[in-house]
């Protein structure tokens, strides 16, 4: 019990704190950002122009000569640019650091990985908590709905201010996944491979379900004030903190709920015949709720379930996904989950079955965990090894290997 | 455009009425009723005594002269007493008059069918929308938490009042079909046979996750007012649809919302951009939510989830089912849907391996139907017509058609 303690801080100061840090970075991020002026003004789908915008982003490993290793990360829905470094408002490691990293299936000693915050998130891309410079004010609701092809022509910007032609590889799993589709099938010039993970190319009828609960639950609570919250010094931590719940539900398996939780009491060894979190998996949820209140912001939440929700990418066929991937050279890859109800095998397998119909290039694997949605963000050995095994395959195709010797004559 | 007309009636008022109409229904129900006074109080599983309590309920066709015809209907979470009859707060038919009535399944020109709101509800029987005695005003969160058990132990001494020793059948579905495997675990003497129907011997984590989601919802709402808005003339009516919202998606295959709803727009030709009901399913859960808090109060919400998430029938056994129904005379039904993921076929297989275990009489039958939870609601024939099998053949095992004769010399 010596050194500094903070014990004599109050807890509530804290979490204060935290709301504040989050608000800063969405306003003002820590990592590298680039924001693009007047002249380069972003064609959202909305049917306006956004501009001025900025992208928030962070790179690993390093580029090439000749530009040609780059993979970019697409990441989920509530995910940020810290893939693979920590967090400046959690402290925790990033979210995929089990899976870029030197020596790793992402490896950084081969690969330059970028990994972007969505147009609409709150970490520091412009998104409804930033700064308005029409107003002064940060946007709300006035920011309009962004798609998931806006978020990914802002990451076509990014490249292009980094001088990257051509990616190596885009990755993504979820919302990502959605991304990494759009990517391959809008800018198929740009994409030499494609690594699709637990997603869809759109949203079911029951997505949009879950996502409409968490909007009305957000909306539901009196301290977002119609989205106007900042400029009242309140967030809607409740009905937040309730859409979250719901939503982590659907990321689990019924199975993995019950092998981790079951029915088992928390801290108690009776019921105690009340409303108070008498099972652990109540406990838990009432924690992942409000954790995430600390970290996430209310309206990005909005506008991140409503990109998913909108997106459809066979819409712009006619309904005929393969049409959107015809004549294609980009090498696929999509990994599904068995037990992921949240976005099923059969979705990936629409997907398959659309690149096949195309003549793409297409390999496909189901691996079999029993982690739900959830399972992509998880260490499984299975998956690991097949991302690892695809993007080396890739790699040897376009000779990526000998570009990547070249890797030292830039540092 | 002749004769009295009410459109000049204000919509909002309409719905006022609708909030006090419910609450009436709570205090001083439509239907009949028997109050059980200080001499006969009711033992609850959180170790008090409740007295006096009411049960309020509804009967259909006629006891025979013996008292053996009779079945009394388990209402699910949400149901009440109005099983074939139309219900006075929402004036629609009763919730399962497909079911139940002459020349119907669960034929009204042979069984005396009885059906109570369970205790914690909200149409009449005693729950936190009832005037406490000692205080005058409704419970809230007074009243003790309700439990399966407790809701089975008030139905028994309601047949005891109605001089009713047996019961032909005790049916139910979900919530209903937990209550009538209490009633043959606990009264096994008291019952010929049961019917279970898209039920569970306990609740699975995923379910209490999904209700813990629907509990926090209202909660969160300052409408609720830690239970007690009765006084201060609320409701908690954006929690509670939240609520509604959630539980209802689990209701509902993924199947059954894709081929109803896809993802098709509500009466406009083209997304708006913005987070208004553009689907049609957000359209329709927001109806569901908003309509369901016009008839079922708040409180009742948390009490009769929180008696499904308590329930776990093998808890008593040292976590062997079979135990429960060792050397059973019941016959029993089991019931389950295809496409139902609330109430999984798997829950309905392990409680018939446990009768089986026991040397019960069971028959099992799966439905197919793409209709999710909700379709023990609804008319499937193959459903309707495996329940019109399984309770003649039972009546003709205990001879009740003789019995049934007999009915016409009361009458």
């Amino acid at each position: 019990m010596t050194g500094p303690v903070d014990s004599n801080e109050p807890e509530v100061s804290i979490k204060h704190d935290d709301d504040h840090l989050a608000l800063h970075e969405a306003q003002s991020p820590s990592s590298l950002s680039v924001t693009f002026g007047p002249d380069k003004p972003l064609h959202l789908d909305a049917g306006v122009q956004l501009s001025p915008f900025t992208i928030a982003y962070e790179t690993y490993g390093t580029l090439n000569d000749d530009r040609s290793n780059a993979i970019i990360i697409c990441h989920a829905l509530t995910g940020d640019q810290y893939a693979a470094s920590p967090s400046p408002v959690t402290g925790k490691t990033g979210w995929w650091s089990t899976m870029i990293g030197s020596g790793k299936p992402i490896d950084t000693d081969r690969y330059f990985v970028i990994c972007s915050n969505v147009l609409g998130g709150c970490s520091g891309s412009t998104g409804p908590a930033s700064i308005n410079p029409e107003t002064g004010k940060a946007y709300g609701l006035d920011l309009p709905v962004i798609t998931i092809p806006d978020m990914v022509r802002a990451q076509t910007m990014l490249i292009d201010h980094l001088g990257i032609e051509k990616l190596f590889s885009v990755v993504g799993g979820s919302m990502g996944g959605m991304q990494a589709i759009q990517w391959a099938s809008e800018y198929p010039e740009r994409v030499n491979s494609a690594v699709l993970i637990a997603t869809a190319a759109h949203h079911s009828s029951q997505n949009i379900a879950f996502y409409e609960v968490g909007r009305q639950a957000v909306m539901a609570d009196p301290d977002w004030h119609g989205g106007r919250y900042y400029d009242h010094d309140t967030t809607p931590r409740k009905g937040l903190s309730v859409a979250r719940m719901a939503a982590h539900v659907t990321y689990m398996s019924e199975q993995s709920l019950q092998s981790k939780f079951g029915r088992n009491l928390q801290n108690r060894a009776e019921k105690t015949f009340s409303f108070d979190a008498d099972f652990q998996i109540e406990s838990y949820l009432r924690h992942q709720g409000m954790t995430f209140v600390d970290r996430f912001d209310a309206n990005s939440y909005l506008y991140v379930t409503r990109a998913m929700d909108y997106y459809d990418l066979s819409a712009d066929y006619n309904g005929q996904l393969a049409k959107a991937f015809m004549g294609t050279k980009t090498r696929f890859c999509v990994v599904s989950f068995t037990s992921d109800w949240h976005f099923p095998t059969t979705a990936s397998r629409t997907i398959v079955h659309a690149l096949n119909a195309a003549g793409a290039s297409v390999s496909f694997v189901e691996i079999d965990s029993d982690k739900g949605h959830d399972a992509f963000l998880l260490e499984e050995p299975e998956f690991f090894d097949a991302i690892n095994g695809f993007l080396k395959s890739a790699a040897r195709n376009m000779n990526l290997d000998e570009a990547a010797g070249n890797q030292g004559t830039q540092t």
